[in-house]
């Protein structure tokens, strides 16, 4: 399949329905957001299915220059943050369905196994935090507090070297 | 009941057995550590049972010499700090028995309502935060490795100018 | 060799196996984290290798434009810290196998001298204290809980302006 | 038998070696320091053994005014602090020979079980810390520099609320 980045957005034309492997891969698996003729993935998603070979960026222009993995990757370097891709990447490997957190100032929302966006409220948000940084305590309130409003856990991302480390986050009353 | 102060710790003096309320506050309610000849509660156990009407604090000496509640109040905020105070007066209202958390590096450690300290593990370590004070991400870790390795939850108490918010933290694999 | 710097993350290009050298850097050396086309090597390895003259590392760009150490250096200050650098680098130069120990609450993860990653736990964790700063006893009490819950020593490394110190921490009851 | 006491030092009066128990208290069980006709005990030493129902103490004076143990308890809380007699009570209920530890910055010095202190060195050094307090990181330094000069391992004990937590350091090149 080809993709044509733009602005961090990896668009996918579909032309009269005649692209099923694309539709199929936003009302199946739930990647992008579909249009009338065109399914946006976000660099993350357009990488992730990439680097599992099933997709080919190329420059949004008349060209059909393919792009290597490692520029793309870089550009999600430079943008997003490449923690982002490395997180999405793991929850991703194990099933989850992965949406953006923005509107919840995190940058994931997630759906357990099984469970389709359309069907419920998702079941997690997700922050993603550097190890070497220190947690602000009012951000830390404001993270949980946001979750627990909209009746969503918490689960705080940590990002090493290696590894992430996965902390679940609910505010109580004991 | 008089209490005696010296070094952040408060002395019931119990002579022969006659001071069953003394006994009393450690056998049904869990307060401080029985010696042979004495009750000894840590100065925030002192200061809540002060508060609550039920003791006395005086100056270790020969001397009758009353201490007041604000005194007692001062000795805290210089030495333990006076969150702690406030997190355990908090806990203790609801109902939990608390001990400290030492061993683990943490405030306090809790059983449930209705557990008695012997009959099995605490439930829960607390951990003490203040609003202004971020927090290392590495000490975050630590906290809570130490209360999956025991099996324990950890709760985070964060303290501000009005109120106690309460996190219950987990090490998870999503 | 070369290697593009992004995000604290120094990642070596490999196609298709052709780079050795880097497969044998993570393979034999036990550096960085080996992807399907690309070994990334946290800031601070890749610091350790470009000061033995075995790495040179660019901007992440089209650009050629190779980096100084000071900048480099520079780099690690403002984020990692340096003391974290110094201590990497000492334990490197003695022979050690080095991860992160971020799930422990601490710096590092240590092999002993000819122990591979793969064959078994860490013999050590090491945790890096300034000699600046003042220890909060239930913090250190949090570390050596850490340590002794996986079965794995606790080695503090104090960092003042010319040497590390390192002190070997254990829980005992005498 | 009785004591008397004076200035924090109880002494038992030895009259041409007729007082056998007094002199064996010393080169048994290794309490007090022996003169010509006096054992003289610390008052920690002392309290351990009125508490043990071996020694009975009197105010120095002509009287015969036998004290009550919560009086010399606080005597001990007033001048050496209590956390010092609660390691004390500890540390000799599980065997070992203590001696202070005054000339090397520290509360004791610890012979193993078994051994005298006449026939070597002491095993430990022994520094008491409080809780609540932090450790100053050039004083910690401190305490394991004098403990690794003189072939000793150091002990910190740290006493909280109910319970002492030992911790072993020591100097290490890894």
């Amino acid at each position: 399949m080809r993709g044509d980045l733009t602005d961090e957005i990896v668009s996918i034309t579909i032309k009269e329905n005649l692209n099923q492997r694309a539709i199929s891969l936003n009302q199946k698996s739930h990647f992008g957001k579909l249009g009338d003729d065109v399914l946006e993935l976000s660099i993350v998603e357009a990488f992730y299915l990439m680097e599992n070979g099933r997709l080919n960026i190329y420059e949004c222009s008349k060209s059909d220059k393919k792009l290597e993995p490692s520029y793309v990757r870089n550009i999600i370097k430079e943008n997003s943050g490449y923690a982002k891709y490395i997180v999405y990447k793991d929850l991703k490997d194990r099933g989850y369905i992965i949406k953006t957190g923005f509107k919840y100032g995190s940058e994931f929302r997630l759906y357990e196994r099984g469970k389709s966006p359309g069907e419920g409220h998702s079941d997690y948000l997700v922050k993603i935090i550097h190890e070497n940084y220190d947690i602000n305590a009012l951000d830390f309130a404001s993270y949980v507090r946001v979750s627990h409003g909209v009746k969503k856990s918490l689960l705080i991302a940590v990002v090493d070297d290696e590894d992430i480390t996965y902390y679940k986050v609910e505010w109580t009353r004991p």
